[in-house]
């Protein structure tokens, strides 16, 4: 087992607990929604890779236990809206929140999880985070809610175009993935009391591994065993998606193949259908060429941590494991 | 006019000034979307008592300027998404945002509205507030706004049952508009500097201060001018709201208008019968009932206030003036 996820094994139960006793509440129905997201599982890489910074800076990792739940809160909030827009009607084996619960009370679950983002993070200074910190830390906080948001519109706005770019959709996963992770490595590098230079290319290292975890993400929608991904597979074409693979297919295909292509993104629901359009985008060789474009920023990642101020070896080795493992993962 | 009105007058450019400029940004769609409602109006009247407190207790009511933004944010966004759950059309006269701009967008619009709470909570540092205050005050916005959704989850619950108490309904109200009323106060009070037994004696103002305004909007959605009031009249007949009109007329008509007001109540967009309903409503005395209510909440606010540390005399008739204010309010 790779470091990084022995270590994620042994941080998760303090996380877990953390945000579970958050989600203990009346309205029962309203908790038990704000809930089944993240008891359904996941696998929280975000509050590991923060925990991992502050250990990794010099710092108390245990100091940052409410941050890293506030991260794993704000993460799951975005999921439950996002399944809502999406129609999304499984996420980690389990029907998604709206399904169950209907969407006004998925609107209302998600509300609660983001407002609990930021009990948490008012709950460091009692785990002897000072405050100064804290408001730095509240800043990030909202700055990657405001850029997740801005990214989940640009998701849906590429949807209905023919034509994205593959620096437009650089510029949406960078902010609907990216920024995330970006905050993870900037908030566990605050509580580590990394100095600001440190802070910053490890906010940079958080990023680009953000961008590649999204990359592999967007592969996986179209190989990955229905099973491990908790998901069906081919629901980005269904929802008409501008994956990475997608924008290559339409770029590389025939204009025949492409046209064929474009008749069925976000068009059917026929699983023949879905399934050819996954086969023209497999000859396109998309796969081969987001496999590349995601080594090359773990590159950069992996650049970043070089120069950034982590003491801990074995820390160290663990963040480059997690670069290394965000783009060879299965689920 | 009021003297609190006047003094509302003379802040509001700051607070809207300071509120617009973080509604700005791309991609424009979002940001209009959001800005949309705050822009149509509204009465600002949390930050004019947020603001109005920091002054009463001897603060620079120009420091709060952030605060009294964070909560008008904060109200702006549970309007935005109540609005996609009650399903209603118009708000300060104009359509509503999922009107405007489809349930996704309102649904993404309220979550940057209520990432921007934060944002603009963290941006209090700048002008003049330590940071272990900002982080209560971070604190206060998170608790208050999990209580909200608490309360819109009762409110929704509420359209359901037929039966629904007094002290029910009271509880739903002091979650869904008494939580932000106090929350203003408190914050108000905190960055004012006022000390600790104070602090809990405005919030308790502004607690009962915020049932009082409830009740009086119960009042006014039977009674209004369709025009004053900027939405459709019998919407909460339509809507099947359980109202304190409501609570009241089912308690006190015969068996028989009974059944025909549930028969009414969330089952008919029928003008006639909403009419009926409200002709129900009004043979129970259920608007003297209410009236009297809101005297007895408003009755409480004032208590609150004469034991709270108030030292500017002008502050204190104008929150005097407020408390008396919202109970008479045509809009």
């Amino acid at each position: 087992m790779l470091k990084i996820l022995e270590f994620g094994k042994s941080v998760r139960p303090l996380v877990d607990d953390f945000l579970f006793k958050l989600l203990e509440g009346k309205p029962k129905k309203l908790y038990d929604a704000a809930s089944h997201l993240p008891k359904a599982g996941g696998k929280r890489l975000r509050p590991i890779l923060l925990l991992a910074i502050t250990k990794g800076v010099g710092g108390d990792w245990k100091k940052a236990i409410p941050a890293a739940a506030a991260i794993e809160l704000l993460h799951n909030f975005t999921l439950v809206h996002d399944d809502i827009m999406d129609e999304d009607e499984f996420r980690r084996g389990v029907p998604t929140v709206h399904k169950l619960w209907g969407e006004d009370m998925a609107i209302l679950a998600g509300d609660l999880l983001f407002a609990k983002v930021f009990e948490a993070a008012s709950k460091l200074v009692d785990y002897g985070v000072d405050h100064a910190k804290v408001v730095k830390i509240v800043d990030i906080l909202s700055w990657a809610s405001i850029t997740v948001a801005e990214g989940q519109v640009l998701d849906i706005e590429f949807e209905s175009r023919e034509e994205v770019s593959e620096e437009e959709y650089i510029e949406m996963i960078t902010k609907k993935t990216g920024a995330l992770f970006k905050a993870s490595a900037e908030i566990g590098a605050i509580i580590g009391g990394a100095p600001n230079e440190c802070v910053i290319k490890l906010g940079e290292y958080g990023l680009n591994l953000g961008i590649a975890f999204q990359i592999r993400d967007d592969i996986l929608g179209l190989t990955a065993d229905e099973k491990t991904l908790g998901k069906p597979v081919y629901s980005d074409i269904r929802e008409g998606k501008k994956t990475i693979l997608v924008i290559h297919a339409l770029k590389k295909l025939s204009p025949e193949e492409k046209a064929t292509l474009l008749n069925i993104l976000g068009k059917t629901e026929d699983i023949n259908e879905l399934k050819k359009a996954a086969d023209l985008i497999i000859k396109s060789k998309a796969l081969e060429y987001a496999e590349k474009l995601a080594e090359k920023y773990v590159k950069i990642a992996l650049e970043k941590l070089e120069e950034a101020c982590i003491q801990d070896r074995e820390v160290y080795d663990m963040l480059k494991e997690l670069a290394l493992y965000v783009i060879k993962r299965e689920e």
